[in-house]
C-alpha cells in the first residue's frame, strides 16, 4: 500500500497511518498517551499536569488572505494544547528549508510566528534546522511542539447528555480562504483565514464555565471534529443548521465549488460542549472576545450515536465523518 | 541571502539561519531558553527542571549500516534531552512524507523508532503526520521533540581548567557510514553508523561521578562541538591525537576521500569534560557499556582559548570550528 494525500487530511483514511504506530511499545508516560489520540498528551511531572504535543505545517501558499505558515505553526500548537485545558508555556521550532529559499521571506515568516507567540505570551524555546537540496523539498516545512500545564484536563471524549454544542465562531473560514488564494478566484480577498490562538480566550472561559469536552475543528473540519466527540463520548449529537454561523463569502465559495464547509478546516475555532445551565453565559463570555464575536449554540447532545442536523429546509440528515479535508496542504 | 546547503550542516554558518531567531520576543520560559543555543531548553515546572527539545530528520539514504532515520529520529532527541543531563520521559514524532511512499517501509521505520524506545524505556506519546503531493518532498521527513526531567542540569559551558576531556568512543563512524552507503564504496559495509541512545551510559556515569559539561558531537563533529565547548565556556583545549580513538576503515576511508574524521557527524558519542582525579573512574564506567567500550581520555583544559590538537609528528594545530559538516543531510 501506498501514502495518498488522503493519508494526511486528517479525516477517517488517517486511520491508516495511524494503525502503523501500533507497533510503538510504549504510548503512555503515566497520563495520557498516543493511544488516546486526543490533541496531545498529558505527562504528570512534579505534581503538575504537563501537556505536550506537535504539529508540522506544510501550508500552501505561505502567505494567505489572514495569515501564513509561521502563524498557523504556532496557533496549532497553542491550540492544541489548549484543547486539552493546558495552559500553554513554550514551544519548539523544527524548521526543515530548501536550499535556495529567500532569507527574507523566512524572515518574515518568523516575525509571524513571534507575533503570534507576543499574543498569548509563549516562549520559543529549541529548535533545529535542516535543509535539503533544491526539488527535495518544496519550500518549508515547519514543526513545532509545545508543553504547557494544565490545572483542569479537558478532553474530547466528555460530552454528556443534555450539554449544548458552541462553536466560537463562523466555520470554514481557513479552508476556504487557503483554496481560494491559492486558486486565483476572484473572490480570493473577500475570504480571510481564521488562524488565531485560542489559549486567552478557552481559559477565560474555563476561569468561570465548565466545559464537559472539547477540540478544534482542523483538518477535516467541523464534521470531522463533531464526530469524533460523538463517537468517543458515546453520545448524539443534534446540530441545527441554521444556527451554524457561516460568512456569506463561504457559503458563496462553497456553493461555486461544490465543497461542504463543514468539512474544511478551521485553524481559530473551537467547538465546546458545555453544561445547557451554562450555555447562555459561556456564549457571552466568548462574544466579548475578539476570537469569539460571532459564538453560536448550535446544538444539542442527547443519548444515542451519530450526528444528524436539522437542515434549514426542516429534515434530518447525518452529518458523516468525511474521509478527509478537500483542500490538500490546507495547514 | 539564499538558504544553502551549510546553513542545515551544523557548523559556524548556521548562524546565520539562528540570528533569524533574534526576531523572536520571548525565548525563555524561566530556566534555559533559545537564546543559549545548548542542545535543548529547561524549564522549570513544579519544583521539577523539565527539559525540551526537537530535532527534524532528513537523513539519506533511509535505511544505512547500523541504523536509518527512525532509529536516528528517536536517538536525536533522546541525547539531546541526556546532554542537558535529563532522563527522557516521552517523545512527539511530526512525520511528513511523500505521496506513493510505501506503507511497508514506513512500518520498518516505526519499528526502528520502536527499538530504540525500547531500549531507554522511553514512551512516544503524541504524533502527527503531513503528506506532500508527490514530487514535493524527497520521501520523508521525521521531527521529534521530547521532553525529560534533570535533577542537575548540565551545560555545554562548564568547563574548567584542569578538566579531563574523554569521548565515548571511536569518532566519525556515523558520518562515513552515511557517506559510504549513500556513494556504493567498496568499504560501505565495513564502515557502521554508531547512531544509539546514550541515556543509560550517560546516568549511570552522572550517578556516581561528576560532569562539569558536555556535548554530543553531531553535525560538524568532534571539531564542531568541542570549540563550542571552549568558547562557550572560556578555556583553551589541548587534544592528543594519538589518543583520538578512530576506527582503521574510517581512517582509510576520510584520507581516500579527504574527509576529516573529527568534522562528520556521529550520532551515538559524547564528549564530557570531567574533573580530572575522576577521569579514570568515569571511563571505567564508560567502558563497561556497550556504547562506550572505545571510550578514551583525550585531552585536558587549560586556561586560554581555542582548542589545540598536539599531533602524532610531535607538532601543533588548531582544530578550528568547521563552516559546516562535508556530509550533506547527515541526520
Amino acid at each position: 500500500m501506498k501514502i495518498s494525500l488522503m493519508h494526511g487530511a486528517g479525516g477517517e483514511v488517517m486511520g491508516e497511518v495511524v494503525d502503523l504506530f501500533s507497533k510503538i511499545t510504549n504510548t503512555n508516560a503515566g497520563g495520557i498517551g498516543l493511544e488516546a489520540l486526543d490533541d496531545g498528551a498529558v505527562i504528570p511531572i512534579g505534581g503538575k499536569q504537563v501537556v505536550f504535543t506537535t504539529d508540522s505545517h506544510v501550508v500552501r501558499p505561505l502567505f494567505f488572505p489572514g495569515g501564513d505558515i509561521g502563524r498557523i505553526s504556532v496557533c496549532g500548537t497553542i491550540n492544541d494544547i489548549t484543547m486539552m485545558g493546558g495552559k500553554p508555556l513554550a514551544l519548539s521550532c523544527g524548521l526543515i528549508v530548501e536550499e535556495g529559499f529567500d532569507f527574507e521571506i523566512l524572515g518574515k515568516i518568523v516575525e509571524s510566528m513571534d507575533h503570534a507567540l507576543c499574543e498569548e505570551n509563549v516562549a520559543l524555546v529549541t529548535g533545529d534546522t535542516k535543509v535539503m537540496e533544491r526539488g527535495a523539498l518544496d519550500q518549508i516545512a515547519i514543526n513545532t511542539a509545545g508543553i504547557g500545564v494544565a490545572d483542569t484536563i479537558i478532553r474530547d471524549n466528555g460530552l454528556k447528555p443534555g450539554d449544548a454544542i458552541i462553536v466560537s465562531g463562523t466555520l470554514g473560514d481557513h479552508g476556504f480562504a487557503v483554496l481560494a488564494s491559492r486558486e486565483e478566484f476572484d473572490f480570493a480577498d473577500q475570504i480571510v483565514s481564521d488562524v488565531a490562538p485560542l489559549s486567552g480566550m478557552v481559559h477565560s472561559v474555563m476561569k468561570s464555565g465548565t466545559i464537559h469536552a472539547m477540540k478544534d475543528p482542523t483538518r477535516g473540519g467541523f464534521a470531522s471534529a463533531i464526530n469524533e466527540m460523538s463517537k468517543k463520548s458515546n453520545v448524539m449529537i443534534r446540530i441545527s443548521e441554521e444556527n451554524i454561523p457561516i460568512r456569506s463569502s463561504v457559503r458563496s465559495a462553497s456553493q461555486l465549488l461544490g465543497i461542504d464547509p463543514l468539512e474544511v478546516a478551521n485553524e481559530g475555532k473551537v467547538v465546546m460542549g458545555v453544561p445547557a445551565e451554562e450555555a447562555d453565559s459561556i456564549l457571552q463570555i466568548l462574544k466579548r472576545h475578539r476570537y469569539g464575536r460571532d459564538a453560536a449554540i448550535i446544538g444539542t447532545v442527547t443519548k444515542g450515536q451519530g450526528v444528524i442536523m436539522e437542515t434549514e429546509a426542516g429534515g434530518e440528515r447525518f452529518i458523516e465523518p468525511p474521509m478527509g479535508d478537500p483542500v490538500p496542504r490546507v495547514c
